[in-house]
């Protein structure tokens, strides 16, 4: 048994900085992500816990100019919709928000579930099943904090097709599609989220009142 | 703006060791944790990243001796289905295997995500509603590694039925349960998963190998 590492106060102080300084990021400086630190961020997503220790993520990252642009559509297309739903007060606070980074994040990502895998052997699924899905999100959770200790910024695009993003990638039938992942420099850098900036949605306390039965 | 922190190589090494040995915990000390550093996860927990700043998540607490019975109980009920339908060679090493900590954890906690909260005012979820659920997820990836990184372990039970988790803890018909939350001091700690000690499932790398299109 390897001797249990210890985390001090000054640790434990620096992880909660880096938590709150986390943030979605949308506006990228375009200059490479170096791969050795890429290969770091990718080696660190593979020890994230995951159902059965089922390790169901997978990665499709997107290089090519078409393919980049076939994604840019999709989200231009969803975020129209999206912004004709919405009623006249809250329309103009929704056009001033930068929902996406795929102009300029110099490394994009597709984030998917296999649900073909066998991995697991589908332990801890029988009664929940979507534990597979969750599994893939407390990754990109782990890799999100990561990302930002290197200095990166990520953000994660759901205005999207997921069907229209699949055909896109060619992404094999088994692969349920779970995040779009813009990774790179971010322009500028805030404690408080862009949505609390420009007006959409305050911190409340509701999910913080804990209670007991 | 505050100034932006940097978060030096020794943080970031030891970041990626806190990865390292975040463990789903099943052994538990039954002793006491202290409800200032409870309060303090929990404040934490708060600053996770959400789709459109919906903070859905919400925490029932479990106390009473009655309802820990009653979690412990459909437990059981789901633990013995699942045994019950593994093939003949891997039943030995299921039953080997310990999958809560339900019997000592002293801190024991039901999340849900409220389907009916406005917050966020569904910005990110109009082609991908399961966000919502994500959110909640991301949360208690980012609880995880800040409990261990206390010296407190975290087991998440999925071994249950969730619409009787619901019914036993009176939850809201808005909720959707997403986790079973063990949390206390590990009995003893790896570096390892049980999974993999146990010979249920090793790590692999088909999730490492990224394609590029």
């Amino acid at each position: 048994m390897t001797p249990k590492p210890v985390f001090d106060a000054h640790f434990r102080e620096e992880l909660a900085e880096l938590m709150r300084w986390r943030r979605d990021v949308r506006r990228f400086r375009t200059d490479p992500v170096p791969e050795p630190l890429l290969d770091s961020l990718f080696d660190l997503a593979q020890i994230a816990p995951s159902v059965g220790n089922s390790q169901p993520w997978r990665f499709i990252r997107v290089e090519s100019p078409g393919k980049r642009a076939e994604i840019r559509r999709n989200f231009e297309v969803c975020n129209a919709e999206a912004m004709a739903a919405q009623s006249s007060e809250r329309a103009g606070v929704y056009a001033r928000l930068k929902l996406a980074g795929l102009d300029a994040a110099p490394v994009q990502l597709a984030v998917f579930c296999d649900h073909a895998t066998e991995q697991g052997l589908g332990l801890g699924m029988r009664t929940m099943p979507e534990m597979l899905d969750y599994s893939v999100v407390g990754m990109i959770a782990g890799l999100w904090l990561a990302a930002r200790a290197a200095g990166l910024g990520l953000g994660w695009v759901s205005i999207l097709d997921p069907a229209r993003v699949c055909a896109a990638l060619d992404a094999p039938k088994s692969y349920k599609f779970i995040a779009f992942l813009c990774l790179g420099w971010p322009e500028e850098e805030h404690v408080d989220p862009e949505l609390v900036r420009y007006g959409w949605q305050d911190r409340t306390e509701e999910g913080r009142r804990i209670v007991t039965v």
